[in-house]
């Protein structure tokens, strides 16, 4: 009999909640008109309103204004339109803009293309669990520094920045904060209040919402230059015909998201984490306790190749994957590893299981045992392992 | 008891087919890996395999090769990153571009953005009918023109330009040449070969797909700078987690649309027109026969104000809108109507009915009824309407 297929890879996050599901179907079938014909019937109405009931939604889960909160086709398109609005929209004040190493590509590639066209991008360094230091972002701000985008959670190791005393620093020298906050909705308590938090990217499919639907908060005054022009949607920051029912799944997603679901998940990470470091010259990489995502187990297990590990714990029916989605295809080792001190050999080796709400303890105990047998067979016949035998490394 | 409501809004076009939701299902709750997740495990694998079919069946149904076609987050997305993202990739070729006076937003504002940032745009003029002169793209033409954007099919009065004309003096002088062909995919024959097209953009929802996605076609060898980056999707050409529900809806919806339901839709269009026409002073805006879409009905009303008309005829449980359905919020005239040389007045009594194979001859008697019954109720107030009958106008 065929064992049911475990979910510890991205997927198990990019599940869509049954219940969002249901909540979107309406609005493909039955309320189908465009948001932006409220203006002339009665079914534009009632779309308009479900559009503005799940900006409602969202905003207050992060202590924004309605007016503050914008839908955008993902987190990547949020943080296009943030970092590069930002930069265009105050080019006139300066040209400097600060990240960290550690980012996600849709923040990383946008600062790169505006290094091109003549901004300069500082890319503040991390410490061995992720952590960028708050005195060396202070020592990184200039007169021209128009900008600073770090995110509140890593999405390799799960890192969760201190964002409240970087977005104070940034406010006190009159910077832009922009935060990518995609993992942080839902999972964590996040206040852009507190935080002092300008701008920060959130996306669908992190908190069992769906694909194809993300966000953008805008706090009021902030001036971006807009991407994608057209009609006058989204409070004129960005056109386009209104994804009502991705809008709609969205706000139905973070509605269902509970802290309990959090600490559920947050138990069964400690409970993998526990079981994988009894495997033999096995090593966690980032932090541990509440300064790490509830759903991020991330270890290296030395003389054994991530991308076997993989390949073998699928034949096996566990979904994982090593390093950053992203640069899995490339092969290349994950950047947020390197940038946190790590050799090329333990970034090669590492492997993220991503936790949701739908795992259980039972499947973890499969995908210990079976990481396990994995990793102990690929040493058998590693080349590495030999050779430190042998006495070398 | 209360009659069924009768779409003839952008709903009708906007409803998602059945058959389409039961499609994009599975791609929710069961198959939910990241697309890009290939590498490392077999779910990944089968959502890829799901995107690929999907971009197949697109890339087929526009005379395209798979890699050809990328899927973005709609028609006004595909637009600008067509428009934007070929002028800054040729922008030491040249800095001219060409569109027509009678474009959606999604074209008409990437240019104006453009053009503050030092491009310059000639916008054509077109005839009574809405047609470009392809003489007068010939004269337009300059030796530092590196763009053409021209729309397949008008949104408002569904003027199907002569796109093969066009692309070919684009081809012969050497201009990349755009086509906003949201409202022909499906429609109408739509080859990019045969048309030599370069560009061309569409959207799900407008042939009874899912909103939020769509797609761009770019030949093989033209240049864009890209709009979004991040990840390594869509052949480098759009970053972002794939929505691969979408995708797949979207693609269920091509295959969906046959020929046949175009000819009914045209049946309906002419038999709505004849019905409506009966009414006095009615006219036509557009062309007629084969070079009008077969969805598309738009008829002004003299001495009758079209957001009355809308709003009575809502009243009456039968939405249509009156304008473009993006300038309807400023209750600005028509830029469409104005730009084929018509009045104010025409304009603003102009009310649209777009058709689509949900719709039933039954319906649009009563529609007709119902617009009869409205428009003369309006004009026994007409002010307007008054002063003609004391010799005025």
């Amino acid at each position: 009999m065929e064992q049911k297929r475990i979910y510890l890879d991205n997927a198990a996050s990019t599940q869509v909640a049954p219940e969002v599901v249901e909540a979107m179907l309406p609005y493909f079938t039955e309320h189908c008109a465009v948001a932006s014909s409220q203006f002339s019937h009665t079914p534009g109405i009632m779309v308009k309103e479900a559009l503005d009931r799940a900006r409602a939604v969202i905003a207050a889960r992060i202590g924004a204004k309605p007016e503050e909160f914008i839908f955008t086709s993902g987190g990547t398109e949020a943080s296009n339109l943030a970092i590069k609005g930002a930069a265009y929209a105050n080019r006139k004040k300066g040209n400097h803009i600060i990240t960290s190493k550690i980012e996600q590509l849709s923040v990383l590639q946008p600062c790169r293309s505006l290094e091109k066209e003549g901004f300069s991008v500082t890319y503040l360094n991390v410490d061995r669990e992720g952590f960028v230091d708050p005195d060396e972002l202070k020592r990184a701000i200039r007169p021209e520094t128009i900008l600073v985008t770090i995110q509140t959670v890593n999405q390799e190791v799960g890192t969760i920045q201190n964002i409240k005393e970087l977005g104070r620093i940034c406010r006190e020298r009159g910077v832009l904060f922009h935060t990518d906050a995609e993992l942080a909705l839902g999972w964590l308590p996040f206040d852009v209040e507190e935080a002092n938090i300008d701008l920060a990217s959130f996306s669908g499919h992190k908190l069992h919402g769906p694909k194809g639907i993300g966000g953008l908060f805008v706090r009021e005054g902030v001036k971006l230059k807009r991407l994608l022009d057209g009609g006058y949607n989204e409070f004129e920051l960005r056109a386009g015909t209104e994804n009502v029912p991705g809008a709609v799944g969205f706000a139905k997603a973070v509605e269902l998201f509970k802290p309990e679901d959090s600490q559920y998940v947050q138990e069964l990470r400690d409970y993998l984490i526990e079981g994988l470091l009894q495997i033999e010259d096995a090593e966690l990489n980032g932090p541990r306790g509440e300064r790490r995502h509830p759903g991020n187990v991330n270890i290296s297990f030395a003389f054994a190749e991530g991308e076997s590990i993989v390949l073998h714990l699928d034949m096996k029916g566990i979904a994982v994957i090593t390093g950053s989605a992203c640069f899995s295809r490339a092969l290349e080792p994950s950047h947020v590893l390197l940038a946190m001190g790590y050799s090329h050999e333990r970034a090669h080796s590492s492997i993220r299981y991503t936790l949701s709400r739908y795992n259980t303890r039972e499947e973890l105990d499969r995908t210990v045992e079976a990481t396990r047998e994995v990793v102990e067979q690929l040493r058998r016949i590693s080349p590495l392992k030999q050779e430190r035998r042998r006495g070398g490394r």
